[in-house]
């Protein structure tokens, strides 16, 4: 072993490196054609698919390990490739590249009473940072985005998906290759180091524009704390689902129990039910069995523990516990006025839905919450660029600078100001 | 005096009791009516308009001390005040009292394949933090763009603009308060205490969602180095104008003089002029003669010695040199593609300008430079939100996030997405 100062050295070296050959990436890609970038992730898929024997293998020993380590199941599931997971990820890789190209595309424009005719443009921002941990698919699904986007990826796997993630990311390579693009719109950091981590937050000398983290919540309270760069950060998302004394009953349980129970990992899955103190009497015993029949676990307030004796008694902590697991949190609020001083008050600006059907109480939910996304008779489990029709995300934004909620290849760019005159000059 | 770290105790206490303040306030401006806000305005610029005897002799005892200090006639230009700008203050607030209300815009709309309805609609940022030095009207103009935009804002003046600064925040609460609105909407640090920047820049306990930094390299520096929240960054503005082979020769000469002489001390200032190596001889000799006889210091490379015997020699450090002064820098480049590579090196993408009659010439030119601002034709001095038709500007951002180029009214909003369904559960 080197010294421990030997080795951040080299790291910070390798890390600079790779941050300046990412920014000459970058400038090479702002100004690729659509149709070079579109050929570049068609390879990149095609690729993918060739190199699948290998991604299997590299995931072998992830997994391995992981068993090894004695990881819960649930960790492994989410480590875990197989055929199928591989050629989803080739079909997402073909779907970006068909997407419309967003650089170049005019979002305003004007022309001033001196002649000046004004444009706002789209640019690509330049070098994206990826932090993430366990999923090896963010290597793909986010290496694409970035490109397509026009912008270079430096993407840093967790160490506990690091074989199968370098396995894709040489699958991604050689298809941008093939099709002339530089290899160095997507690297990848190749060791499990750490101080890895710590040198991207920094900014790789000026070479990183933004950081998206992916991950639980002790990597972005590290990204939070140590970030010197922008970052467009996932907060927990502590979702509600709130139930109107006008809602519709069938339609509040249908909606409820996908909220919560269609996949209970997921960022948009609702963890607390908030129901309407002047809803009739049947409705907190309706929602909340319907959750217990399908498998949830509820902690609630005395009303709810009243409902159903598998009921059991919530205390502070549980308004503010984002579960990630089948419980749920229920209590009764004083109308939409007092659902929206409780998200207000436990909520993380993610998202959070509304039954009812009332139109007037919809409106103003949707107005007064203050999250990414806020919805009207609606799963909070359309959290997802894919379900807003964007083609792929690599995350929610709950901050509310520059991207709010699914981060897609809109969310990727920048714009610039071209403006064209015939010899204005500013009078004094 | 008490010891510092009572001091700064309490400047801590004081600092976050305002953070709360104003989030509480960014809450109410955030559901306020377009009217209320447009009347809160016209009120304060009402009220600015009677405060004039008070704010000039406010603004005397700043003069007093910059005089008393030995300060430079363009620090005490700039910290001036007298009854003209009083009255362009008031006039500037009533434009912006009348800007289209940009809170509620749909910027999109769309209806996927399972009938949910989704639109992006703008919504107020929050709390924005400005930080400003000398100019006192900072005061009137970024509280009045904040609140336009439904924030709430807190203005932090440089000790040596304080009294001044302090004047007109009177003024500005008492119109508020008498149109309704939160006096909190617009709050101002009382004391010239520098700990309150620090606080500022760790974001007052989440309560500071943005910092807008207004001043010099050093203040500017500082804010990079230390904000633990998004920062609407000004870098500097090291400005290019290009003369290209094609250009009109008369054009460019009247151009290159406005961008270099108009104002010194702007930001879209033109620091260095580039002529292209293909031009007809006669281009250098005019264009740097020109400069000269309007009262510029040329410094330039060979060619342009060669072409006045007043120029002087450039070193390197010139090219990368911010003069906001009656300076040039002057140098010959290989073309259009020699003009982005100088400026990808040594700009700082802010604004830099092309002239030239061929239209490929100069649109590979506003491709290629990446700045916030790319101008054909027409003077760098544009860089300005009220040339762009913001009405109003807080300062030009050169980072390449959220905002990009002038900071008016639009730039201080976030969106959310609001989402309209009758019942619809995501599937599996």
């Amino acid at each position: 072993m080197n010294k421990p100062e030997r080795i951040d050295t080299s790291t910070e070296k390798a890390m600079l490196a790779m941050g300046q050959q990412a920014r000459e990436a970058a400038h090479q890609l702002s100004l690729a054609s659509p149709g070079a970038k579109a050929e570049a992730l068609h390879a990149a898929a095609k690729a993918l698919r060739e190199a699948k024997p290998q991604i299997l293998a590299a995931n072998e020993k992830d997994l391995a390990a992981a068993r090894a380590a004695g990881r819960p199941s649930a960790f492994v599931d989410r480590l875990m490739l197989n055929a199928a997971r591989i050629e989803a990820m080739a079909t997402g890789i073909d779907e970006i590249a068909e997407l419309a190209d967003p650089v170049g595309t005019v979002l305003a424009e004007w022309v001033r009473p001196n002649g000046l005719r004004f444009q706002r443009v789209r640019v690509p921002i330049g070098v994206i940072g990826i932090i993430f941990e366990s999923r090896p698919n963010v290597t793909a699904d986010a290496g694409a985005l970035a490109v397509k986007a026009g912008n270079a990826a430096i993407l840093r796997a967790g160490s506990e998906s690091l074989n199968s993630a370098l396995a894709i990311h040489a699958a991604l390579v050689s298809g941008l290759k093939s099709a002339g693009l530089p290899e160095a719109a997507i690297q990848i950091v190749p060791t499990p180091d750490r101080a890895a981590v710590g040198h991207m937050l920094a900014g790789l000398n000026g070479s990183i524009d933004v950081i998206v983290p992916r991950g639980g919540k002790s990597l972005v309270e590290r990204v939070q704390q140590e970030a010197r760069v922008p970052v467009f950060a996932h907060l927990e998302g502590l979702c509600h689902t709130y139930v109107d004394k006008d809602a519709d009953l069938d339609m509040a349980v249908s909606i409820l129990v996908n909220a919560k129970m269609r996949r209970t990992g997921v960022c948009g899955a609702t963890e607390t039910l908030l129901v309407d103190r002047a809803a009739p009497d049947s409705f907190m015993p309706t929602l909340v069995s319907a959750l217990l029949d399908a498998g949830c676990e509820v902690r609630g307030d005395a009303t709810a523990q009243h409902a159903d004796a598998r009921v059991k008694p919530a205390t502070d902590a549980d308004w503010a516990t984002e579960y990630l697991d089948a419980i749920i949190s229920a209590k009764t609020v004083d109308g939409v006025a007092g659902a929206i001083a409780h998200i207000g008050r436990y909520g993380t600006q993610h998202t959070d839905a509304i039954v009812t059907a009332n139109e007037e109480t919809a409106e103003r939910f949707m107005r007064e919450v203050d999250s990414a996304i806020v919805l009207h008779n609606a799963s909070t489990q359309f959290a997802d660029g894919g379900e807003f029709g964007f083609g792929g995300e690599i995350g929610i934004a709950t901050g509310k600078l520059h991207a709010r909620g699914p981060v897609g290849v809109e969310q990727l760019t920048s714009f610039k100001y071209v403006v064209r005159g015939n010899g204005q000059t500013r009078p004094t």
